[in-house]
């Protein structure tokens, strides 16, 4: 089966039970998510070698989200311990006309602390076929950014094919610099790219209306379905054209 | 009913339901403490007008807790809300031979951030009787220690009465002063101080034997059992010299 | 913050978890809510400076009770402690075509047992602005009745603004009096009076069509929606003019 | 197999879950129990035709509980349906030091109000070889200690015979009797008595030591411990003196 | 009150709670069904003498669904103890575009090795006005069809009037038999039939349409709505025809 | 790290929440678990490269019991798929003087029904210092018994190592065979075996005193704690002679 890698920050999703609100809860349900991590979780399942990359702390929080991401087949050999946090999203789900609410908890995580030389690029990609980030990345940090760099840089001497969620966040990218000044040098080095217009107008200050894209070497494939599922199946697909799911 | 101000932090509190160890849990009780904060609850039960002065972020977490704290009858009239993320700690209950586990993430919490001028003391101080501090609250940063002092200080002009738990934690003083350093200017204000042998020795490098005290103007109580309970009955019993408890 | 006063019954709800029948629950979730209450609630969330007054026993459930409404912010200070228990009344949620059901268990409350001389009117409404209360109360009992009449009366003197919601209840006046007997008086001193098509009828005797109101003095305002939250902003509004809610 | 039919009252008992107190939970489990009730359940356990009476409201409350007692095999045919409520216990259960709580909510229960003339006793006991009841039964109010004496005579008529577990407790008796003005009537149509020296002292003002017991007719057993497991043993081994466990 | 007797498998259903996906869950509701169970359970909501017959081994798990349908006031008289386990299946509820999944582990069920002569019929049957069956228990093996067959012949004797729940299932029918082997036999002997056209076409070859339905003695009706609910009232309706619901 | 493969079933436990009976409760809370998946999971813990062998079927009972496994960092390259059930056990958690309850239903499970030549034991052995198995396995089925034997062989052939936890169960064995006649050809291939002695008696009819132990080639550990933890660590500790444990 090809190998791919993924590379992003996962979270601690705390939520309340049901439909309670923030002030009616003594509980949360807690689970570990984050978009670079689904999609590795989404490879797995179709029978792909699956790899995530990551930065998390040597504790017992940290211990509960690489158990639940090994438990569904995700190859983690790849991380990185070290820092002092998993960043935390808590989430009141919403009901009727009541929107749902997020309240985030995410700074100082160990993965928005990760520098360039953290990660043995080298060893994580050797006979990868893919190699797959996201643009929440280069928002957490300058750090983030550097390292995401050096994986597409590396990836790209490996021959690994590289693949982007745009994914613009407008909450993040608080740390000094915005999407435009980083996106498009990150972006430069991908095979595959996934966005919409607001991904495109925020991070590469194109209107898809008269979009003529990037100059050569690669191409932009607006996807409006963000869904992991879905970029799982087009990666899978490109990787293994005669796949056919095992069960449906 | 005679009026009493405490000060410090409080924490969210996750601990997996039951017996349950942190790889098992998927689920978090929620609640909130800090040693500060349960002594106000304590005095609150007792019919005292207890109030907690704290600084936390204003989202939904942070109104969870003052929720909690309200419905044990604390006034909150002092808070101040700013910062970013309430400090929290993972809980996993012993069972037998097994021990009790804390993760702590707290580093960077709203209250950690306090500065003097932040909260208003001489509106707080009005009309109380007493105040009280732990030894844990200088020992989160500078700020919250210079904090400290300024509440004691004006406690002192105003002529109210100080009372400190010592309350040595040696996985805090982080931030480049021991407790030895910080600690004696901020008891040299107090009139009540409660603490154990190893406070003594750690805080102001005093072993029992030979003790002697500090110069006049305040003594040691040395209390061996630190529960919030017996603290508050004691601040209580100051204040109300007839008090009889409502039902036993 | 202008002072509201609200009155009327609070009562356990214990319903079952989720979708569950009666005969399937093994388990009940426990609120506390009322319609002055709920009031009390919005009101307090708004920033209003809101009390809440009842009449419950002295004993843990009833303490449950207290402690719920205080954590939203209400001002408890007029409640009367005595009785002997706390109203109930279970749910059953629907699904689907199956409708929710409601078994009540609120006879020889607390608060049913309210009588004329209980509540120190005076102090509690002291400061106040507004008196709210609604058809629920005097439909209890006629020393609920009466002690409502006696509020109404002490606000009226005191030049304190009264309103009501009529929200009459068929299952209630179980005492000996009707809704028409008892009501008009009640509202003869109301400034603001809420209520729909069935209330007027009910109480008052008056079809909506060539519904000219009741004489001089205060005004009937239909609103047909019921709901505790435009309650409070009606309340509000009238209160605070230039009111703007601290975060929409 | 021979009938037995036992009489009482039977409570729904809201327990918070686990050690959690009344303050700290959202939840109450829900179960339904007695001590005549409890002797039916064990009775039933054992393959005794075993019948327990008691009168119990129309509603979905008290079918949650009619249900329970079916589950376990008891025969309810001469249940008394009528009444407005089911009688409540508020349980918080103790741990370590610190002791468990009840909260009674039991006035006005459909089994308070129960009257002679309500059973039919004859169709009830026709073909039993046993009745039992307790001294809570009596010490609820006058209709029930009445209607106890009703089911004894007809009983002791019709050849059953008849025990009681004197079962004194002191938080009720509030009718304005007292246990030792109602109890030796009952008493004296039975024929198997058990109690403690609090019992006897209590209800007959017999202090254990220089007892003589009771005129003939009946002899009182003294059983330290009231475990229903145990009286139903007793019953059981009156009853079919060869009987063995099913299942040991 | 007329008396009925239904026959058939009961199993143990494990679902996850709420809409969690299997991989997520790491509890199981757990309750008991079965389609002639439940038709047993809704005749005895309305009063009917409801019986119900299975065969069941003797152990705790069994014992809990005896005293689950002895709840809802279910007769067990005839119920056969035997065999080693009980059936089960898994659930996991669907939710919006996702559909509801079902993992059946039912083979080697007690009920499945049930042989004739092993139910007492004509004890079971002794005052019986009605045997109801399904389609599902001839489905489930040799020896149940047997029994099933043997059931009907001993009804069709003692002039029971027997019913059929046709409910053809694809999934079962794993003995070496088809449906239309086995069940034209037992239909034979009943007085009414319920079924669709998918029952109709797989169980006896003949599609709706030119639909002459079997030679005499018994008529097809065909309700399109399955339901246990409508299937008792169905049946009652037969029994009682002055029947009217006790409450409404 | 050195690599170590178990061999044996696995079975999902489900169990009552709490300290309630069969009877009480309505939830089971749901785990997986066995003798050699236990030590395979202490292994990987340790940081040992840890493989698990098993047959079980392919549905999402299974999926659940495989993420689990891989959780905790298991290899699970060589199961077996295939089969219709997993073996199941429920437990009663005992309280005070109430001893715990088990009941099994694990007849028919897909690894009961293992056959020699369906495991690839060179493909699963390949690299392996260590394999180990139980005496539960061969006390499952002949066929389990034929396979166990064949992994023995190949083990030998490979020159891995094997060891035994003889673990001698009296409510398996049912299939016709004796421990006695099966065991010692199986330990004859064995160059760790641990048991205590019931095992030996059992097993192999010797009585531990004048034990001189089987002929050459192997020797016995009597291990008087059966526990996963110390086997794992006996296991781990034959392998990496200087290993320290990472944190104690």
């Amino acid at each position: 089966m090809p190998k791919v890698v993924t590379f992003g920050e996962v979270m601690l999703r705390l939520s309340n039970p049901g439909y309670l609100r923030f002030g009616q809860a003594r509980q949360f349900d807690a689970t570990f998510g984050g978009g670079e991590a689904n999609v590795a979780v989404s490879l797995a399942n179709y029978g792909i070698d699956s790899h995530f990359v990551t930065r998390i702390p040597k504790n017992d929080i940290a211990d509960m989200c690489t158990a639940e991401l090994r438990s569904f087949g995700v190859n983690l050999d790849g991380v990185v311990y070290g820092g002092y946090r998993v960043g935390i999203y808590y989430l009141e789900t919403g009901a009727m006309a009541r929107g749902s609410k997020v309240v985030y908890d995410r700074a100082h995580s160990a993965m928005s602390e990760i520098r360039p030389g953290m990660v043995n690029w080298r060893e994580v990609l050797k006979g990868a076929e893919w190699f797959h980030w996201t643009g929440i990345t280069p928002a957490l940090s300058q750090g983030a950014a550097d390292t995401c760099l050096e994986a597409i840089k590396i990836a790209n001497e490996m021959g690994v094919k590289v693949s982007c969620d745009l994914n613009y966040r407008k909450k993040l990218w608080q740390y000094g610099k915005s999407a435009s000044e980083v996106m498009p040098e990150l972006v430069a080095g991908c095979n595959l790219i996934l966005g919409n217009e607001e991904d495109a107008e925020k991070e590469f200050g194109i209107k898809p209306e008269g979009f003529e894209g990037k100059p050569a070497g690669y191409f932009i494939l607006f996807c409006y379905c963000g869904l992991a599922y879905l970029l799982a199946w087009g990666i899978m697909k490109a990787l293994v054209p005669k796949y056919k799911p095992i069960e449906s």
